[in-house]
């Protein structure tokens, strides 16, 4: 097998980041999905309940075995995954590039900040409803306490993120850190976001605090 | 009309790069396509002649009014553009987070640079053929032989572009400099990417060079 000098490159950068980079997170990356309130989840999918089918990284988070479609004006994507548990509000989040296509404006926002945000029409075998709150994930980091500290950072602060991919490399600012009791450290990129910086199951991101002033 | 804290930093930052940036690098965002090699257009379009649907911003090169699918293992893409004019090999340019559905694992190329690339079959109403050459584009820069001596670059000199968006700032390593007699300055990336760094109309890139060793 041959084995290009880039693709060295890659693997002496890998190798030295995991064996003594403290700022090193892991990448999860978010496909289009579905969180839904008890109410709308108990509408579309009237009887049933959710159903696990993977757990996810960040503790009590989980995929279920229930998709929807989600219809905008243009367009619609289908199988959808819902995502649980359930949340007081619903929330549609879904890809930039994906927005032409369905025909809806999605402002990038972080989970849960809804105001002035589009609706969407969710659609399965046993309804359709619309919901208020289609969003572009904001980057995020997940990450526990101890994490925060060790970074020096509280919830909100923004840092950046280098991602050493091969013929991708790149550089992700805007990226809000979100340390909580509970969190694993995981820093989360849409496919969008993955896709462009080359992200691979071996792919990770080093943090890179602002300057002082 | 509100206007957030985000929003005025972003008009500040675009106002002072375009007054004052000698770097900066307008942005052209390149949507899935199709390069034809004569041979191929004649027995997918079999009668016809290219049909310029628009003039791009590269000299002589232009979109065409005719679309073929391409389909691969997984899935097919429908109306794909073709753009002209004709090339010595046919050429089909996707991008990576296309790369799933299609069930092509596209390696991350320059333009023409197609051995050892994977096959995928274009169909029209007329001809369905199969044609070795899918990439997904290397992130570059199109620029005139005198923008080139401007920036101090030559072909295949590797840069990188900040992109100063709104919610999603990016720099993007790993840019390949293109500087051709008729060439125009002007940044390539692909739909992944532009959405990655929500580039809009109105978003320029900033060109940083590698520091002197």
């Amino acid at each position: 097998m041959e084995i290009s000098e880039d693709k060295i490159r890659q693997l002496i950068r890998q190798v030295i980041t995991e064996q003594s980079d403290p700022y090193r997170v892991p990448i999860g990356v978010s496909n289009h999905h579905i969180h839904l309130s008890q109410e709308d989840f108990d509408k579309l999918y009237p009887g049933q309940k959710m159903k696990i089918k993977k757990q996810l990284k960040q503790p009590g988070e989980f995929a279920t075995e229930q998709t929807a479609n989600i219809i905008g004006p243009a367009g619609k994507i289908e199988h959808v995954r819902v995502l649980g548990p359930v949340r007081s509000h619903s929330q549609v989040e879904i890809a930039r590039s994906e927005c032409f296509g369905l025909g809806i404006d999605a402002p990038i926002r972080l989970s849960g900040h809804l105001d002035g945000t589009p609706s969407i029409k969710i659609q399965t075998p046993d309804a359709e409803i619309s919901v208020q709150g289609v969003i572009v994930a904001k980057r995020h980091i997940h990450m526990s306490l101890e994490d925060g500290k060790r970074f020096g950072v509280k919830m909100g602060d923004v840092v950046s993120v280098q991602i050493e991919s091969q013929d991708r490399r790149t550089t992700y600012d805007d990226v809000v850190c979100r340390p909580r009791k509970d969190f694993v450290l995981e820093m989360h990129l849409d496919t969008d976001e993955a896709s462009a910086a080359n992200v691979r199951d071996d792919t990770f991101g080093h943090i890179i605090l602002p300057k002082e002033n």
